[in-house]
């Protein structure tokens, strides 16, 4: 098997407060939208973070609760410096987004991160890591 | 806000049965392995899938239940066609996974999928979708 995560889904509560936060408040563009289903959006060459309606998500799955709610995930997005931290928590709070932790400094590696959820509730990291870089291939390297 | 996710945390009750899952029994190799922590894997250009130990998740994030579970949320691995749909699904269950739904058409577009659990209860939808392919530079196209 292949080290490779091609579709990353969450189950969505509201899909139109999804659509409201990512499209019209952070300006990015769907690859392709299914109005009352599904949002699919490229977020890495080769991989795609679908918003599913909760309902569908449930019964695609054909298990687990009618409605389900997304837990024990996080999803982080880095920036280069710590004046972006505060600069991307701005832009998703004014989008939409709820503040759940004000840029702060991490306990490890001399991290600067905050926490904010979506409308829906998933909590994205947003954070400047000195320790974190990414090669012109693609190749990721931590620490 | 570029248009990109660089972590995927997902809150792991058994890291080591999950290190057992993915790199003993799957082959794939960590960016980052701290014992009883978290374990990195590069999972597309940039894109980074870690497993962190659910109750220094729970610490990190500062709030909700001290053992949070994933929930709501899949992950999809795609293959070329419909034997390798097969093959994977064997290669995950003899590696630990728990299959959920046998390879079997889906009711959209000519897939061809199944679902399987990690030893973490992590869904991965196993899949042949003919209506999606990655160009050279990383371009996903869907439908």
């Amino acid at each position: 098997m292949d080290q490779q995560v091609h579709f990353t889904t969450l189950a969505t509560a509201d899909l139109d407060a999804a659509r409201r936060f990512y499209v019209e408040g952070l300006g990015w563009r769907p690859l392709l939208d299914v109005p009352g289903e599904i949002v699919f959006f490229q977020t890495a060459p080769g991989a795609v973070l679908a918003f599913f309606e909760a309902g569908k998500f449930a019964q695609d799955l054909g298990r687990g609760p009618a409605r389900p709610e997304v837990s024990g995930l996080t999803l982080a997005h880095n920036v280069p410096d710590r004046d972006a931290v505060h600069a991307v928590v701005e832009a998703m709070t004014a989008a939409g987004g709820t503040l759940l932790t004000a840029p702060e400094d991490g306990a490890f590696g001399g991290v600067f991160h905050a926490l904010v959820a979506d409308p829906n509730g998933v909590v994205w990291e947003i954070g400047h890591n000195p320790g974190w870089s990414v090669d012109a291939d693609g190749t990721v390297r931590i620490g």
